[in-house]
């Protein structure tokens, strides 16, 4: 099956033509710039040309992934010269606008599929990722494309054009709005956004991240996912008047209007107490950390990064509010706090099994006859450092006394100390080393 | 030490009562309610009195703890009639009106400490709390309530009402006000906010259960908090223009002006990358927990009701997005998922010692002389469900085979078949069961 990426040489539409490779399609991206174009055709192993429609011509899926400001005008550019029963896609953050369109103008028996994936390219797998799917039709390609998605274990939502950018209008348009809104604000009144996190709680510390992550994002994008939904405009008039309101009752003195309105908000989410509780517990993971880490100092860490999933183990020297510093095999590494994960002591064990060299040894020792190999090999395996034991060989010979039998475990070790533990174990029963 | 607490009859007042009163000083609490007074005298084990001059005129420091709208009225009740040398302090959420009325109508000679305790009456200890003190002088007074939040590894910050005010006014007037009106807008927009998260990221979700957070609070409190801090009037105004005028760019076109105000309150945050980092992190923790579960469904797990702090331990029968069903000896119980963090093994464990019943037991066996107790009873309490083993007596006689050794191992269990396994491992090395 052959599909065409419109827009496919970076972003998420670099992303979906990574993805669907992998998945064994034959992908073609397209995109203005030729150098990005041949750059991604190599390295993901798929075709490039800088022509749309010699792409979708010859495609039986077109997805098109270009800014939404474009969006409109490459699905005029692609739908015309689509084959007959194929199938054209947006992932626009918009519905109601590219799935007009393309209803519009592709040619009869074309199957329309608009969706939204609610995630970045960033992304590793489709799992438990949100996809908002607004059919206009729902032929062969809509079970085709939903049961793909279903494989893939991605939550599937499916809605109208619509009630999703109604939606999205507070989801994203309110929300990005308003914290933009409240970071100009704090710049306006220069106010120092470090200083202001330690008169505050943790709550508000992470509201504040909560904030510059949003203002983090390309600038761009953020404007036409406001300007290319047509309900956004209404959603930032009612949130302006409501704001003015609230703010002329506290002015005015007028205590029970303002009670009412937010009492009346309060009323209308969903579930206080567990909004409560799974806020307390994303806060409480956040504090617990740093005390671990507090009571860590001296001793082995082990450290993910979050993004590169780099691992760090070594033994934990410095610790200030935002960095921490690991000594590994004697040199001094400063890694930023809020970019690494704690293992816990099953991973950092697991880690030194896969990635520390492992030493195989040998020990003969001599039993009393009765004695359970079994059990001997999984009481060494208990041991720390200890991998992997076996019985390598028994033997009942003449050099060895009556009733007695000699036995040769073969072990594995991360740590070559280890070895006296084991001799140490089976001496401590009694056993005689040879 | 007498301390009065002015208001010590409810909320953070008689938090400060009980917390005060469990440090060995001798406290009064006052408030206009007599029955909540009786009933907090006797809970606490504290004087209670409604009248106010009464205890402030005895008392070495007065804290006044009462509504907002009322401090001024309490302070200026209260201040004339207290005893030279003493100290008035106020735990009021803004800090230059109070200040300034204490420091008016305080006889000569005592000291004005006005201070902001960044907690609500839930937390448990002053450890790790944020607590905003405002001295106007900085007398003998000042210093040993300094010592104090020290001694109790309270974050102290101290500096001027002005700055605290100012502060506030983003910190909690902006915050507040811009999520009860996102609120407000989702419910006057008539907007389900169940479906909306379907729609969403796990961000929204908990950028969802701040807002709910936060309109949960007491809307008297909330109202109060914006009233009476001089600066919150300029920063609403300051927020109303900026969204409206980033709104008009939408509604206009003006691409580069949105772009610019984003990108440079961006350029004020303090710092992306770790806001990001930590909000990845809370967020991921809360979906880690979820993945958890869904692994160990049929098998035990430990889960820790994060209010109450009340243990479960049980099989995981069931799990939907709120509730998970655990079966507790053969009874189903119902738990809701936000409320309860799950157990590391090394917790269950340890609270497995602490509250199941322990056995003790006896075992003798017969081992070759030259072995090592230690070693033996080490390797024993090494095994799962055994908490403790010590030798209990060692015998040499005529009944033991020379060269043998009969030792007597005393240990305890939480679970009675881990005897089966102490004898398997002994018998296992050889040994011989007596």
């Amino acid at each position: 099956m052959k599909i065409a990426v419109i827009g496919g040489t970076r972003g998420l539409g670099e992303w979906i033509a990574r993805f669907l490779k992998s998945k064994g399609f034959d992908i073609t991206v397209t995109g203005r710039d030729e150098i990005a174009g041949e750059r991604v055709s190599k390295k993901l192993g798929v075709n490039y040309t800088c022509s749309n429609t010699i792409a979708a011509s010859q495609a039986d899926i077109i997805i098109v992934s270009v800014p939404i400001d474009v969006t409109s005008s490459a699905i005029k550019e692609v739908a015309p010269v689509m084959k007959k029963g194929s199938l054209i896609m947006d992932v626009t953050s918009v519905k109601e606008e590219p799935s007009r369109i393309m209803q519009e103008y592709v040619p009869h028996d074309v199957e329309v599929l608009p969706i939204h994936p609610m995630f970045g390219p960033r992304i590793r797998s489709l799992d438990g990722q949100v996809i908002v799917v607004t059919p206009t039709n729902r032929g062969k390609w809509y079970n085709k494309v939903y049961n793909f998605f279903e494989k893939e274990n991605a939550r599937i939502i499916v809605t109208t054009p619509e009630i999703h950018d109604q939606m999205m209008s507070v989801v994203q348009g309110l929300t990005h709005l308003a914290y933009i809104s409240i970071a100009a604000t704090i710049e306006k009144l220069d106010v120092d956004i470090k200083e202001s996190r330690n008169f505050a709680s943790p709550i508000y510390d992470l509201m504040v991240d909560m904030i510059a992550r949003i203002v983090a994002q390309n600038p761009y994008l953020y404007y036409s996912i406001q300007t290319h939904n047509k309900y956004t405009k209404k959603t930032h008039e009612t949130f302006i008047s409501i704001y003015k309101e609230l703010n002329e009752m506290i002015s005015s003195g007028n205590e029970e209007g303002f009670v009412k309105v937010m009492g009346s908000a309060a009323k209308h989410m969903d579930d206080l107490e567990a909004a409560l509780g799974r806020s307390d517990k994303a806060i409480s993971a956040l504090t617990e950390e740093v005390n671990i880490l507090k009571g860590s100092i001296g001793k082995e860490v082990g450290l993910r990064h979050i993004y590169s999933g780099k691992v760090h183990i070594g033994i934990l020297k410095g610790l200030s509010p935002d960095f921490l510093t690991l000594e590994i095999n004697g040199k001094k590494t400063k890694l930023k706090l809020s970019n690494v994960e704690i293992l816990s002591d099953k991973e950092i064990y697991d880690l030194k099994v896969e990635n520390y060299p492992h030493k195989t040894y040998f020990v003969s020792a001599v039993f009393p006859e009765n004695c359970s190999p079994d059990i001997i090999v999984n009481t060494i395996e208990g041991l720390k450092g200890v991998i992997y034991a076996s019985v390598d060989d028994m033997y009942h010979g003449s050099q060895i006394p009556s009733g007695k039998i000699s036995i040769t475990i073969k072990y594995e070790v991360i740590n070559p100390d280890a070895r006296f533990d084991v001799e140490n174990l089976l001496k401590g029963f009694g056993a005689v080393i040879r």
